[in-house]
C-alpha cells in the first residue's frame, strides 16, 4: 500500500523532507516496506502541486533547487480540505511558519486533515501549544493518526522515546536544553564572549533570526514545555503558566562567577513534579559540572527525564536544522505505517 | 484482552519484573490498556509454579521476599514447552543466566516458545549472540513477537530507539560505554584509585562479580557489540570478530598521562563502517574531554550513535540493575500489546 504524501508548507523543512524522501526512495521500501508517492504540494509563496498518481520528485526538485518555485508547473487551487480530497492523500505533513498564538494556518489544515480521515504529522509547534486536546481527541474520533516527534528536539526522538522506548516508567521530572540558539550564546559566553558578540556570531551562522527574541526571551524553549506538560504529565497548561526568564540579562561577571564555582550557565526548560503538582519554567541556572546536561555545548538540544524504573536517563540531539527536522516527519510516518 | 505472562528464570531480575508489574497493575491498565495475570514462573533453584488463570501476586512475592523460594506451593512439572501450552501462556520473559558459549538454557525456551507461536521478550544475551538470526526468522515465520530492549543498556531503549524513534535514519557508526563496572573502575581510577582498589569497591557494591573477568576483559561489551552490529548495520558476527582489549592492563600512569592532555581514558565499545563494511571493537581509548562520552562516569551505560539525517545522537542511562532490567522486559510487553 503506497503512502499518498501531501505536505502543506515547503520551506527549508518541506524541503529537507521532500529530498530525504527521494534520496532514500529504495532504502525506504527495502527497510521499513514504506512505498509512498507524492500528491500534493501547497506553498503560499511557491505554489500548489498536484498529482493523485504522484508528482514526479525528480522534476519537482530541480524546480525547487533552480528557482525556489513551482510557477513552471501547472497549479492546483482551492482550500487545502478540498485539495486533499482530490489529492487522494493519505498523510499530511503539516511544516508551515509557527504561530504562536493563534496556531495558524497549520491548526485550520490539521484540523482539516484529520476530519477528512487523514493521518497527519507535523513539526508545527503552534497547532499544539495552542489546540492540543483539540487535535488529540479528533484523531481519535477519526481513527486516524497525529504524531508531532519534530516539535521538541526536532528529529531527535525524545517524544517516541518516553511514549514508546520508555513505556510502563513513570516521570518524576525533566530538564532540558530545548533551544540551540541559546545554549550556543551561553557556551560563546562561557568561553569569554560577551552577549551581543555571540548573538552577532549566532545571527551570522543562522541560529538565530533578525529578531531573536523568541529564543533569547526563551519564548520558543517555554512552547516546548507546554507541550511537553501535556505528554509527559498529561497537563494542559499555557505558555503564561511557564515561569519564563531568558538569557538577555545574563552578564560576563555571572558567567565567571558560575565557571569559578565550577558550574556552568545553562538556559534549562524543566518541569518539576511534586505532591502540588507541576512546575512548569524556562530559567537560567548555575548548574554543576556534573550535572548531566552540564557539558552540553554548542548549538545542540538535550533532555534529562527523571524516572522511577530507570533513574535518570538523559539524550542528547543536534539542534533543529532542516535535515534533522526532515527525518522528524519521515520518521513519524514510518511509525504510522506500521 | 488479557495477556497471560510466563517468566523463565526468577533471580533479581525475574523478581523486579514482577515487583513492578504488581506495583503497577492499574496504572498499566489505565495509561496503556495492558492487563495481564501471570501464568507459569519457572525457575530451577526456588520452583516452578502455573495458574493458568493467573497467580496470586501478592502471595507470590510474599513467598520471594521472605523465602526466595516457591517450596510452600504445589509445583508443576515438565518441559517448558509443555508448561507454556498448559498454562496458556501468550507471551514469555526469558530471564535465566546468560551463557555466552551456548546460549543455554534460554536458548531452547525461546525457540520452544516461538515454536509454540508465543511471543518472547528476554534480556538474555545468550541467545542472541549465538543464534539471532534463527530466532528472529521464527518468529517471524510464527507470526509472533520478539523482543530483546534489555540485551544492550539494560531499560534505556537505546534498541527501540534506533529500530522505532529514529527510523529513516541511517546509522554510520557507533561508540558506547556498555559496561557499567569497567567504568566504575575507570572513573575511580581517574580520580586517583589504582585498579585494584577501585576493582575491590566495585566488587564491594555488587558492580563487579566474584570473578570479574566477563566485565573486565571487555567480554559482555564485545557480546553487546555482536548484537549492535546485527541489529544496526544486519551483519552476523561472532564475539571473535570483535577487537577486544579489557581494562586489566590500564596504569594509574596512563591514566593520569591522559589527565594531562585533557582526554579521559574509557573502555569504549564501537563499530566503525567504512567501504570495507564494519570494524567492531571493544577497546580502552583516550578520548578528548569534549567527546560526548568523556563526561559519563560510574556505573552507567551511554551510546553514541552517528547518522545521516541527526549527525550525533547520544543515549545515557543508568547500568544494569535489576529494576531497570525489569523495565526492559515490560516495555517490551507493552510495545507488544499494540
Amino acid at each position: 500500500m503506497k503512502h499518498k504524501i501531501a505536505l502543506a508548507g515547503c520551506g527549508n523543512v518541506g524541503t529537507a523532507l521532500l529530498e530525504i524522501l527521494h534520496e532514500k526512495k529504495k532504502e525506504l521500501k527495502d527497510k521499513y516496506a514504506f512505498e509512498y508517492e507524492v500528491v500534493l504540494i501547497r506553498d503560499l509563496m511557491k505554489g500548489t502541486i498536484m498529482n493523485d498518481l504522484g508528482l514526479d520528485m525528480g522534476t519537482v526538485l530541480g524546480e525547487l533547487h533552480e528557482r525556489n518555485s513551482f510557477g513552471a508547473f501547472e497549479q492546483a487551487s482551492g482550500p487545502l480540505g478540498e485539495l486533499l480530497k482530490r489529492s487522494g492523500a493519505t498523510v499530511l505533513a503539516e511544516c508551515t511558519p509557527t504561530n504562536l498564538k493563534t496556531g495558524e494556518p497549520g491548526l485550520s489544515h490539521i484540523r482539516d486533515a484529520l476530519a477528512a480521515g487523514i493521518n497527519v504529522t507535523t513539526t508545527n509547534k503552534g497547532p499544539l501549544a495552542v489546540a492540543f486536546d483539540e487535535l488529540t481527541a479528533a484523531a481519535e474520533r477519526n481513527g486516524v493518526k497525529f504524531l508531532y516527534e519534530g516539535v521538541v528536539m526536532s528529529g531527535t526522538p525524545i517524544i517516541d522515546m518516553v511514549k514508546n522506548g520508555m513505556a510502563g516508567c513513570s516521570v518524576l521530572g525533566v530538564e532540558g536544553i530545548l533551544n540551540g540558539t541559546t545554549n550556543f550564546i551561553l557556551t560563546k559566553m562561557t568561553d569569554g564572549a560577551t552577549y551581543h558578540e555571540a548573538l552577532a556570531e549566532a545571527t551570522e551562522l543562522g541560529y538565530a533570526e533578525a529578531d531573536p527574541s523568541g529564543d533569547v526571551e526563551g519564548w520558543d524553549a517555554a512552547v516546548k514545555v507546554v507541550i511537553l506538560a501535556k505528554i509527559l504529565f498529561g497537563q494542559s497548561i499555557q505558555v503564561k503558566d511557564v515561569a519564563r526568564l531568558g538569557i538577555t540579562q545574563i552578564t560576563p561577571q555571572q558567567i565567571a562567577s558560575a565557571s569559578k564555582n565550577g558550574n556552568v550557565m545553562k538556559l534549562i526548560a524543566g518541569i518539576d513534579f511534586d505532591t502540588f503538582g507541576i512546575h512548569p519554567y524556562v530559567m537560567p541556572r548555575e548548574i554543576e559540572a556534573s550535572h548531566p546536561l552540564a557539558q552540553v555545548g554548542g548549538a545542540v538540544n538535550a533532555i534529562t527525564v527523571k524516572t522511577d524504573n530507570l533513574g535518570e536517563v538523559t539524550l542528547t540531539g543536534p539542534g533543529a536544522g532542516r535535515r534533522e527536522t526532515g527525518q522528524a516527519l519521515l520518521s513519524d510516518m514510518i511509525r504510522m505505517s506500521r
